[in-house]
């Protein structure tokens, strides 16, 4: 049978797969630790295939992640995709916000609690899925924090494919309904998500799960590709350009040193143009509760030194953060700076987001704006340049966080006699 | 100062307001009910300024609602518009649905939970707000069930409008939080929907509300061709065409009324071509709480009456469905039926949808899909002809319906023996 696309089919422009720590090189495939070493591995280029992708056939793509497939490892043929419409989010300019911060150059909102299951894991989810079915896997399993296990489950049964989650079992009862609700396999847990993510570890060597991959465990280096876009859509919604400052949030660190790699690969095959001032600063936002990133800049440590999360921005709580030493290395090198907020911090983040925006965010968000916000205070961030932040997930996943004196104005009975007893009329 | 368009000024193609009852024509503006019998006023459209409107500017037209603005009462200049985003929302092939139900055509869910606030009221506070701001109002006000609560204290924070917004004090407490956080004015009266209606009618005509629009009463001719562009998109996501069958939710009856009308303009201005087999047939949903619209149907009634609400589908509940009429009109006409679903078939309805496309809708959504299932059991939809089914908004707003039993399947200890245990290895 002969198949009829409505593009003709692109090659992957991934070439091999790279050690991040000594820079051995692999065949493309289901691996995810550098024999050599141990280093984590991730996709590498061919840097004439990224070259060859221009910015009309861009344009001319879905409204979707898919658009950028040509810079992605996956998908060029658009009959394997797993397309939910993730991705191509709103960047909202908040003036108002800019004017509370005291920012006189804008500051945009990259809001995607518009994915599918309303946060930014949907864009590596879309991917990895994608890669697991190319690479022959039958069975879609992750360990998550809520978001991810939300999106799994979700992408699993759109695509009809079983899915086995892994969650710390205390997590938000959203979160936990959301994800049981598509009817896939869902464990919880006893202990922490650095519990969860050693155990998937370890069922990801059994003959039991030999078919099954792990989004965040061997198909990592394809599912850590999919935050590239937030950096893609960035630039061509700015109308193809790099922002001065980013401020993204940092759980496990692959989110923010992705979009600093998105921009380089931009910039490296021609998209978009090198920047007067250089690459954009990057700045790290992590909850006082979860800030191992966060201190180790603080303090100049090179490693990051595990600690027991705690805190109500429980996406983020990850203690051990596989990616924290390549965030530490982005935000020094671009001249950045990282910041950590208490949980009081957190719930003002997200009211005041949401008052001058019209943006409810889950506490994850909370965590961003609140750094945004200490480190304008602090002067650490130069208000007088261009500022995109990275709002990852919705406010009614996390709903709990804000729900003390989220009431009505006032209570009154259906009578303009009760309006005016409460003197709004 | 010259202000510069990205396309040139299109004037409106509304040209007076129309009563729906008589037929009486009045100049555009703020008015809601005709002078002569005191029926409901719609808006009347220039055929001809209707039939200049291409498919070509359209698609080149941005990624939201406002695509269709040669369609609508306002909007023409893009820099009146309101514009979070909303619209252009997946249309998802849900062929996993259609197998369980025994469809032999495609079944398609059109998701507006994917709208900013997550409901398809985004659509029509998009339309009201811009035109509130183009009729002079300085402030935004409205009666909700709940999702318009939401949707217009978001907007009224996104651009930086005071709003005022009335509630039933009972509401889910999810869409309560969600509406207070935007930090505008929230009531919550002691009653039903009906209710508050009443009173916001009754304040729409006192001095002090004097500058102060309410989207669905003084403004509500206006906002109510929002919902068109539910049955636009569908059509253009199609490929220029109607579907044959289409099941919708019917609180007030406006949704169900106004796709049908976006179908009939499609095809008046040679957008879409007219189907061999006539306009598409529409069938109504409704909860077994709330069904006076089906129940009218059921017994042959001309008029709709009045019914006190029950049942967990809140956003549905409204007793006195002003709407209810022409919803009735709409179905006959084309040859559909309707039906009521109870709260456990609602619920069941949420969790088939969910197993079966990833999408998990709020109860609203429940009912339409327990509807079509229940339709489909009793021969009264035809499974071999193409059906549209709108899900109007999120499972996370009403989660509390579901969270019965979306447990996970297991809770173990962080270890491959805690698996084994749970039979899961």
């Amino acid at each position: 049978m002969t198949v009829l696309l409505d593009r003709p089919i692109v090659p992957s422009p991934a070439s091999a797969l790279v050690c991040r720590n000594c820079g051995a090189q692999f065949p493309l495939g289901a691996q995810h630790a550098c024999f050599e070493c141990f280093g984590p591995l991730e996709i590498g280029y061919d840097p004439a295939a990224l070259a060859r992708v221009t910015r009309e056939e861009i344009e001319a793509g879905p409204h979707s992640l898919w658009r950028y497939a040509g810079l992605l490892p996956v998908g060029q043929d658009p009959s394997t995709r797993v397309d939910s419409g993730t991705g191509m989010t709103p960047l909202i300019r908040a003036d108002r916000l800019a004017d509370e911060l005291g920012f006189t150059a804008p500051v945009w909102i990259k809001d995607d609690s518009a994915n599918p299951t309303h946060s930014f894991k949907d864009r590596v989810v879309s991917v990895a899925i994608t890669a697991a079915r190319e690479l022959g896997f039958e069975r879609i399993a992750c360990a998550s924090t809520g978001n991810l296990a939300n999106s799994v489950a979700a992408h699993a049964a759109r695509v009809g494919m079983p899915s086995i989650v892994f969650i710390p079992a205390d997590l938000e009862p959203a979160k936990i309904v959301q994800t049981a609700i598509y009817g896939g396999t869902l464990v919880g847990v006893e202990g922490s998500y650095d519990d969860v993510n050693r155990l998937c570890s370890e069922l990801a060597e059994t003959d039991e799960f030999e078919s099954t991959g792990f989004v965040n465990v061997n198909v990592r280096p394809y599912y850590a590709e999919g935050s590239k876009t937030l950096g893609f859509e960035v630039a061509e919604q700015l109308g193809w350009r790099t922002p001065a400052q980013v401020v993204a949030p940092m759980a496990s660190g692959s989110l923010l040193t992705k979009v600093l790699k998105s921009f380089k690969e931009l910039i490296a095959a021609g998209l978009v143009p090198t920047a007067a001032d250089g690459l954009p600063v990057m700045f790290g936002a992590q909850s006082a509760g979860c800030s191992p990133i966060a201190t180790a800049f603080a303090n100049g440590w090179d490693e990051v030194r595990p600690v027991k999360p705690t805190g109500i921005a429980k996406s983020l709580n990850i203690g051990s953060p596989a990616d924290g030493p390549y965030a530490l290395d982005a935000v020094r090198t671009t001249g950045g700076s990282m910041a950590a907020v208490d949980d009081d911090e957190i719930r003002a983040g997200i009211r005041l987001l949401a008052r001058t925006t019209g943006v409810f965010a889950e506490t994850a968000g909370g965590v961003t704006v609140a750094v945004l916000r200490k480190l304008a205070e602090a002067g650490e961030i130069d208000t007088s340049r261009e500022t995109v932040v990275y709002n990852t997930g919705e406010g009614l996943k996390t709903i709990d966080a804000v729900s003390e004196g989220a009431v009505p104005t006032a209570i009154i009975p259906p009578t303009l006699k009760g309006m005016r007893e409460a003197g709004l009329l």
